[in-house]
């Protein structure tokens, strides 16, 4: 398989936040040559909502997305609400970034204020989820912004976020679609959450078949063998075990031609190197591994 | 719902494997009045076969699976030769202990002698496991012993096994069928690795829809959260987040009533406590919690 448009790589802002804040990440995707980036919600807060729009436009860099909104599980009312005011900000700032869509990522189980679990009730909290997205959509729809779900690894369904397959990020389009909801929301197809997925590739070509293609995002990274530690130990493309090539050609086959967004959350390595030498490996990474 | 039949309850003996050998396992689970085992192929070469047969059928315990056979995918015919020798021997050795089922691990990517993964092709491995696993089967019913293919949880789909949800097992086992190999073949549910699913309910029903039923084992822990690293940091239950007395209803309601084994693998907090006071507190966790 032919390399990737090296012009199609763009930059999850994760990747690099600890040692650089936004406004140096900024200018290094710059001098990166990288033509897209991801911030997070606290990165833009820190560098001011208008000057990140400002310097995005001056670099010439595509929003890829703006992570995130979502988290909708709460039994607490008040715990609801809040988060419906703070995902309606997530828009609004979407909006000003001029981003292609707002990464939504669904929230776990119901939690206490101290982070324990309150509730055991998977279905319901993944109820709880479509009626937040549902309300978030018409918020979303009316200022054109996009949502793109994204389905997290099954490891991730107590604590993070319990849509957990492509299958079931689709299931959940359908519902709302049904539901006339259906415009202005798609999923983000991050290959670290989904690569082991024997549905996969049917679940791609399911979400471009929708009209229009629900394929918002495509994020890379790789999954190390072994992995340490669930949360933050993820791979450098080409140092772990997913077909990154083959997951490409299924994005490209099914009509996907939008960027490349690398997020590396990783702890113990990439973090603590500089984030210049970072972005020159993802950069021959992209060319050499995906 | 009620509690459950404190006499359904069986230990897996990998829960207490650091500080007991089988020996000793087996007079504990008598003294706390356990009524099944579900010894480890290495644990009973220790003791050896007979011996083990033996003092299990004395002690009245009966042999709800033995662990494990499987491990298919492999690059080299050898090693793939080897893994079937293997495997042949595990289906005799759970004859001799009357075994209700041999547990059947599938295997991650083909991995080099020193580890590494020697390939990412994950469907080419899940091919090898259909492979592998249709050509035990002819083996395991010429002798009557059913085999039970565990679903892995997906964090576990490179290095351990890329049968990741009940629906692939499930399509598994109608892919056999289809080739007059559907007989003798069926699932363990192990809580740990499929509580996230959204379709477990339904793939439950459907294992049991499949005549004979596919239920063959229940495997009961708890997903903590957080949880601290990928192997070795499971839950007693009620520790965690599954919601246990639903999961057991839906395997009841679709017609299972065999028994439910613990099986904890926690290196840092159960494996060094003493596993008399681990036997008490399964024993009253699964009156409380299941």
């Amino acid at each position: 398989m032919a390399a990737p448009d090296p012009d199609l790589l763009a930059l999850n802002a994760a990747t690099v936040k600890e040692r650089w804040g936004l406004g140096e990440i900024i200018a290094g995707c710059v001098r990166h040559r990288l033509r897209g980036i991801a911030p997070l919600r606290e990165q833009v807060q820190q560098l001011g909502l208008k000057e990140t729009a400002r310097r995005c436009r001056d670099a010439g860099l595509a929003v890829t997305g703006l992570c995130r909104g979502g988290l909708f599980p709460a039994l607490d009312g008040k715990a609801r609400s809040a988060a419906r005011d703070d995902n309606r900000r997530a828009v609004d700032e979407a909006l000003e970034l001029d981003a292609q869509c707002l990464i939504v990522v669904a929230g776990g189980l119901p939690r206490r204020p101290d982070g324990t679990v309150e509730s055991k009730d998977l279905a319901g909290a993944r109820a709880m989820v479509r009626d937040g997205l549902g309300e978030l959509l018409d918020y979303a729809r009316s200022g054109g912004m996009p949502l793109a779900i994204e389905p997290l690894h099954p490891m991730y369904a107590a604590e993070r976020g319990c849509v957990n397959t492509m299958a079931q990020a689709n299931d959940l389009c359908d519902e709302l679609a049904g539901r006339n909801k259906g415009e202005g929301l798609g999923l983000a197809v991050d290959v670290y959450h989904v690569w082991w997925d024997p549905l996969l590739k049917q679940e791609i070509e399911r979400a471009a078949n929708a009209s229009p293609s629900r394929l918002l995002a495509f994020q890379i990274s790789d999954w190390l063998a072994p992995t340490a530690e669930l949360r933050l130990n993820r791979g450098m493309m080409g140092d772990g075990v997913i077909d990154l090539p083959l997951l490409r050609s299924w994005m490209e086959n099914a009509g996907y031609h939008g960027m490349h967004e690398i997020e590396i959350l990783s702890a113990n390595h990439w973090w603590k190197r500089d984030p210049d030498e970072v972005l020159l490996t993802c950069r021959h990474r992209h060319q050499s591994a995906c």
